[in-house]
């Protein structure tokens, strides 16, 4: 996968169970890709352009928990007019703790009126990595 | 759907984009299971059963914003031996905000081992809608 | 104290210590504070005027858990030109939680240059309860 | 200061107002202070120690917005018996964002009964840099 994250596990963010509470998973995986589009030479709000989540799925195979580094693979899995879908697996020492795939939906910067994305984000998500 | 629950949208929920950041969504869910779950007259980890969850997905159909209560309304979905899944629809003024399906497994208190959910606890969640 | 709310604390507010991690109480007091001031009858960002935090301190008693709902008063503590002083106080079943002072700087909205608060704003907070 | 934590801020963190949501600046110290204690060699819980916190103070004097790192130093500031004070300084490209000072209290491990901070602790933390 084209693009890595790393997230040290805080303290406040694990719960009575002693792992991750489960919402948080969802900000890490906003997090990552909010970081991969930011590798950008510009920021991707300057080119008129914003993404949306339309749907996401997460699987769950284990926790992580204090003093873990969650690393979070990404990459592009597939490309809509509009829409495209991101797929996230999240390890801690090799470990498989959860996996994701997300719909993002872009948009016209600061509305909700579909776009998409512009050549140098394109670009940047690449292809496929199965086609 | 059998038990409902409102959520009002605190300041700090609201993300760049006016709408609530996509990690609270699954917050909301959790917090919803859970106030069901303690709506038993007793603890369910007195029974020596927990839940953890295994899958969840959402799908936005729109935004919660400042100022709004997002009503969430859950109801059981399917019954497996140990697991079962739960569907939710979250609405503000009747405008379908999100729905999501979350299957959980049930788990012996302070273990990560499958364990039915004790008939107190299957008994409150009830049958599928459907039948 | 002249305003009320309570928040219902959330499983995933919890930490591992049992009790709500720390800085969610900043959470619970900013809650509190919004809500008494969009208890006016017009949005006060339509009015100009916005607040922004310059000061806190909190003080804890105790802590609140699992199950448990915290009820905060608060009310106004001292003005000056274009800030003010809030105190809240934090409860589970009239058991002190926790204490805290909040200086806010009103600010012209969408920016950070000082402005006083509207006659609505300061009518609603009203004066201190001591003097 | 004697220790350094940097927090690049998440997407979600920010809230309408562009900078960096109150309640995120405790959960950044909280973390910093965390980090701190969790360079030692051993986990301080099995030293049968632990940590509450007893009163916090922040004072801002800007904010961190998208896209920042922020740069958190700390040290000790004054030992008590049980307790012990540490301040922060929170930068952003040697521009200050916010200060604080925050009270913790020893406690025995699972309790909130006050105990000293084993011997690894107090040398770790050191002597406050004023004298």
């Amino acid at each position: 996968m084209p693009f890595r994250h790393e997230i040290p596990v805080r303290y406040g963010e694990v719960d009575l169970q002693g792992v991750v509470f489960n919402a948080h998973y969802l900000a890490y995986c906003d997090d990552a890709m909010d970081r991969w589009l930011r590798s950008l030479d510009v920021r991707f709000e300057q080119l008129g352009w914003d993404l949306m989540l339309k749907r996401t799925e997460l699987t769950w195979h284990g926790g992580a928990g204090l003093g873990d580094t969650l690393v979070l693979d990404l990459g592009l899995r597939r490309w809509g007019t509009t829409s495209f879908e991101v797929e996230f697996a999240g390890t801690v020492l090799d470990r498989l703790v959860f996996e994701a795939v997300t719909t993002y939906v872009g948009v016209r910067a600061g509305t909700t009126e579909p776009l998409a994305p512009p050549p140098a984000v394109r670009s940047l998500l690449g292809e496929p990595a199965g086609g």
